[in-house]
């Protein structure tokens, strides 16, 4: 049968979602715990790939079992042999013709900010301190050129092995509450550093570094502005993957 | 002069806020960084000790220094030394009779829990998880029985150092949140363990383990009921110290 899982981590001490041989990366602990419950070597296909330093709350994913155990109750046997750091939040029998990865139709990531001239150690492990001089209206007023489709060649890292560059973002929010800065992205995917950098953008526009003018010329000529940077791994959350 | 200083500090990693000879605490980092700046071998004095594990947002402290640097500057000269997981995040000049120790009128902290039949990576640092189960009108009932003066005798842990063991709860809030349940106390001092027993007592009450009945009468008799643990230093955060 075909499993359908969803994964939380935290991915401060991970190389990222996938199996590299310089590290822990997610994905190798979900195979080797497969492993341990069902004597299974299986490839666990994930939406997508997260980088060093990226966390999930929704991070989904599949692989095929011949075990016993009921699908839904998968996700018990795994976490009593995962490490601390991810965990499944629930199992599910599924078609075996769905695949994770390709049939995703939608993705949200979050990107945690908050505004202190000095840095909170109990907020740096998922979120990037910005100085509080920053405009939150210029920030939404920003945001709302990147909503649409469009061809996101001036917000991605090279790299990265898409066919295009064109994707779309059905909404892009921004959260303020208390000293703290949440942008809720949901795309139907997303380039390498995608997300990081439209956050980067979005904070330039805040500390006025930056017009909606240079945004959209981004967009025209697919070259970023040398200001605009990528802001860290640790602020960036994968919230879900949707597959409608 | 003396300088009265506000401090931050994720607790996972240290042996609590006192010095102990057996691993890291945050109020040698503390003096180890203003030996760094000034060259002063100072004792720092914390509004009061927190446990290992315990985390802060808004400890208190003050010590005496001869330094050039000015009070208002001095939390920037300290961060510059200070490790990622303790830092000040407030500094001023103050009367050389304050101690924010002894001086110290009010307390408050939060203890966090999350609701979840599974463990979250993402809470697991700064809360701690219960199943969802749990009644949360049957918590707020309970909370009301200990506001006010009381003997706390039955909800404390032995080895504290109290020469008394009445105390005032000014507030106790239950504040819930898409799965999330925060304490808020506020008081003018709590024994040893005091918090986490208070809050492992609603967690019993909201579980239908524990009655109002029972909670009067362990007031009554000094004696903790046996079911009422003690709930992990993981979710306790002191939030603030008052001096009025």
């Amino acid at each position: 049968m075909r499993v359908k899982i969803t994964v939380a981590y935290d991915g401060t001490d991970f190389v990222g979602w996938q199996v590299q041989d310089n590290g822990r990366s997610v994905q190798s602990e979900i195979e080797k715990a497969v492993f341990k419950i069902t004597g299974e070597k299986v490839r666990v296909t994930g939406s997508g790939r997260t980088d060093a330093g990226v966390h999930a709350a929704g991070q989904v994913a599949h692989f095929d079992t011949s075990s016993s155990v009921p699908a839904c109750r998968f996700y018990k046997a795994l976490n009593t042999v995962l490490p601390p750091d991810v965990k499944v939040t629930a199992s599910e029998e599924i078609s075996a013709r769905f695949n994770a990865c390709t049939h995703a139709k939608r993705k949200t990531y979050t990107y945690s900010i908050y505004l202190s001239e000095t840095e909170n150690p109990l907020y740096e492990r998922y979120s990037v301190r910005i100085d509080p001089d920053i405009d939150v209206e210029r920030m939404k007023k920003a945001a709302e050129i990147f909503r649409g489709e469009h061809d996101f060649a001036a917000f991605r890292a090279s790299g990265g092995a898409a066919k295009t560059t064109v994707r779309t973002i059905y909404s892009l929010d921004i959260i303020e509450e208390s000293g703290k800065i949440k942008f809720v992205v949901c795309g139907n995917g997303f380039l390498y550093n995608m997300v990081r950098i439209i956050c980067g953008a979005l904070v330039a526009a805040g500390k006025e570094k930056l017009t909606t003018e240079e945004i959209e010329k981004a967009f025209k000529t697919g070259k970023r502005p040398a200001l605009i940077k990528t802001l860290p791994a640790k602020g960036l959350c994968l919230e879900s993957a949707e597959y409608i």
